[in-house]
């Protein structure tokens, strides 16, 4: 993945471009660092967002669901997306209300769907969502049956443009603000896991799997 | 804010219908908890996905940022968006693979952009904006001034249709596979604030403003 992705107007980093990334290493760390993005989507003029747990196969995107989703269908027919992915890092307060701002590493793609065929790249697929989502639980769930697996659309999006921008570190004031007289700084934001909470409709109680320990400790 | 937004086949929950509400304080909840969202958008009939922070000022939301920003220009002179809000509040791990899903609270809103104008409407617009990130912080940082007003493109989207939609609560499985010998629940997800963090290019040091004193002890 020691590529880039040419700078097009499509991708193009407008607003402050010293942000902007091209290189894949960069946007997939962004893509890889989140479980959901948004994907945005036009049907008969009317534009949609759909918001959706997406999984990464080397240079394509994987989403599914429902067959009845309206955005799956769009993708599984070949339609257009841009999916973007967003993870606020910190709050920015600056000397100034003019600077203030979000630390944040965001994503944008734009391809097309093609569905994903054959039940082997079909359950390939489906284990890829729970192992991103769970290391360790593909193994130990009830893997899905055929049944299933029909009424799940698996689509992929080959990457045709891209581009990440980063936004991180200090506020950037005027030096005419620098000695205003206000605090300054940043305010982390953080994302974590709560300690997992058992379905009390298990009776007896199973103990927590090895590969939950660490979500326990949280 | 104690009405409703019509079903159309523009908002309605289509997938999970029982998850849908069309109720503005449900849907202004969902809204309002969250500091950015993302903004789908078409020009020359490429859809574009943009994330900001966006204010909230009865049933029009507000978007803000440079007048570089395409996705403003595309507001400012009227143009047509979804705005998608979502917050993920847990991993939903049930016995079935199939049944694995996320808890989360979403909004989809649809409108129309129309330029905020006038110095008095636009000054308290970004009011909003900072009062809405840090309680506080606009009476104690330096306020915009004429020229950094007019840097700024300010839009409000009244909101034409919504709807939101929020999964929470433990797994569905089938009746057949609640004895599946595997541990179900959910994991939950926390979005907290850190410690504030100083610029250190503040010399000599500014106490930590009573207004921040909450998010030090986070």
């Amino acid at each position: 993945m020691a590529h880039e992705f040419p700078e097009t107007p499509l991708n193009k980093v407008k607003r402050l471009p010293e942000k902007g990334h091209y290189d894949a290493a960069s946007i997939y760390a962004v893509v890889d660092a989140a479980l959901i993005c948004s994907v945005g989507y036009v049907i008969d003029g009317q534009v949609y967002v759909t918001p959706t747990m997406h999984a990464r196969d080397g240079d394509q995107i994987l989403l599914h669901g429902s067959r009845a989703s309206r955005m799956l269908r769009h993708l599984d027919g070949g339609g257009a997306v841009c999916i973007s992915v967003t993870i606020a890092d910190a709050l920015v307060l600056a000397r100034s209300i003019f600077e203030h701002s979000m630390n944040y590493r965001s994503a944008t793609l734009f391809g097309h769907g093609t569905p994903v065929v054959g039940s082997a790249a079909r359950r390939a697929a489906l284990q890829m969502f729970a192992e991103r989502m769970i290391p360790g639980r593909w193994n130990d769930a009830r893997q899905p049956d055929e049944g299933e697996l029909k009424q799940t659309t698996i689509v992929a999006v080959p990457i045709e443009s891209a581009a990440a921008k980063i936004a991180d570190g200090m506020p950037t004031d005027n030096d005419a603000d620098m000695d205003y007289p206000v605090w300054a700084g940043i305010i982390p934001m953080h994302h974590s896991y709560g300690v997992p909470v058992a379905d009390p409709r298990t009776q007896p109680e199973r103990p927590l799997p090895e590969y939950l320990r660490g979500f326990a400790s949280a």
